[in-house]
């Protein structure tokens, strides 16, 4: 079973969670209202060395790039992030290695700070001799956004007659001739804001973009139980990506939204590109299009295991 | 370094987190202001296969142990838990091995709802094949009680003259044939609650014993600029603990806490024994005794990396 599919099985076995569980697993972040009644968002996300970084990366690379992957999840929802909690386990060779880690701890604290997110937590362990790759994790914990009435962007609101943008350029992320997207990417936390902001409830429906566009359009569609047509042309790519590397190579942390009726998107908003590159319709499922003519699409999603 | 003297260093390390966090990393859990006003805990803890449980543990194993872990860093600041966060990275033997997988999610999600505490997020990755051993880790969120006036107990309270305690029974806890206490205990999250509402501010501070109790005792000191005098004969053993494994083994989960002059402590609470160990003084470290005559304190905090 890939990744993507086993947390899909663990969510449908899911009983029901409770009343005070407002999102459930299967969106960006989960959603809880605590006793006093304040809605409080969290997710998780871990990065693996040898699958979302090479094994060799520096320190500075894992402590950025474990948080941000959490706070581009905060974006999605068009959240505040609020504080964040980063985990580490050490493999053997770097048991020793206290400047290695100490310089992870560093870089994971100021990537959130850059946010206004305080790193308040954690947790180091150590694999049994031989026995692992460096592994780490970033909670991160968001609330509401009171400036637009509190509404968090979820992944099911799409409606057909609505349009598809996404922010950014995609593919070759993972390319360093491309530029290494993936290790210097901002989450775009403020982007999404400032699109909640400007379009209110005509921003239906959001979702980042970390395991490639066309997987994640897919997600879009099958919470939101519509179909999606996707003009693969018109989607922006990064230096020397085609058109299938744009879908499919993912790490692009990018936002991916439906824009109903009455909204207005910029061609651009705070210097990052806006691109409308699709329609919903009625039904369900992707459906992929290139200069008028349908493609056919295969599941293109690009899990990190394979 | 030993991953207590890392943690530390990564903690010294910090610079101010501003002034939303209350409780910064030190204590079980943090604690951060929502910017509504509420007061929110959160905490991480790991488990890793063959450090914290034998690395052919049923997955049911490794679902109750990572949640009840965290679960009793809750149960160390007296709060309530709200919610709970999953992840595990899968090594190449499991990664086909879906009913591993669902077994243990299943198992987390339960050991959390037997204390109403919804597992609403999670993240599951896999390592590059032949890398690891399986990893898992859990957040939990938690609020003040608010039936004690919204105080939480912290490691930094104890001061000269107050008296430590303990609940239940040390040692041995990962001997099989001593019930193999550290697979099936409970989290004392009922117990903290129940303490802090007889005690009140008379509850001054107080952790839990995952390391080992010689080595939390000195915690509780170090963080309230004590010195603790702790009579290692007073300690209750498991079966089969001798003194040095009752204050050496660690995994006990039991709580370790002090009391002002005014607090009365039952000998028992819900069933659970309580018993009285040691005196606070002024100074710093701890100090041992048995049979009146002072033992030699050694380092005797079980890291579990050693």
């Amino acid at each position: 079973m890939r990744e993507f599919e086993l947390i899909e099985a663990i969510r449908r076995s899911n009983p029901d969670l409770g009343p005070s569980v407002i999102v459930p697993p299967g969106d960006d972040l989960g959603m809880v209202r605590l006793p006093e009644g304040t809605e409080l968002l969290a997710g998780v996300d871990q990065v693996v060395a040898g699958v979302h970084l090479a094994a060799d990366a520096p320190p500075e690379a894992y402590g950025r790039k474990v948080v941000n992957r959490s706070l581009s999840d905060v974006a999605a929802m068009a959240c505040i992030p609020v504080g964040a909690l980063v985990t580490a386990v050490l493999p053997t060779e770097l048991m020793s290695d206290d400047e290695w880690s100490l310089a992870f701890a560093k870089a994971a604290r100021e990537a959130a700070l850059a946010f206004d997110v305080p790193l308040f937590g954690g947790d180091v362990a150590t694999f049994p001799m031989g026995a692992g790759a460096f592994t780490a994790s970033a909670t991160v914990l968001a609330v509401p956004d009171g400036e637009v009435g509190g509404r968090v962007v979820l992944r099911n609101g799409a409606s057909p007659g609505d349009r598809l943008y996404v922010s950014g350029r995609f593919g070759c992320s993972l390319d360093v001739d491309g530029g290494g997207h993936h290790l210097d990417f901002v989450p775009r936390v403020e982007l999404a804001r400032r699109l909640h902001a400007e379009l209110g409830d005509a921003l239906t429906a959001m979702i980042d973009v970390s395991d490639g566009l066309a997987s994640e359009i897919g997600h879009l569609a099958a919470e939101s139980e519509v179909s999606i047509s996707l003009d693969a042309g018109a989607v922006p790519r990064r230096h020397g990506a085609d058109a299938i590397r744009a879908l499919s190579d993912g790490e692009d942390y990018e936002l991916c939204f439906t824009v109903g009726p009455g909204g207005v998107v910029p061609s651009e908003l705070d210097g990052v590109l806006l691109t409308r590159v699709g329609e919903v319709d009625v039904g369900g499922g992707v459906v992929m299009h290139e200069d008028g003519r349908p493609v056919a699409l295969d599941r293109t999603g690009w899990e990190h295991a394979e």
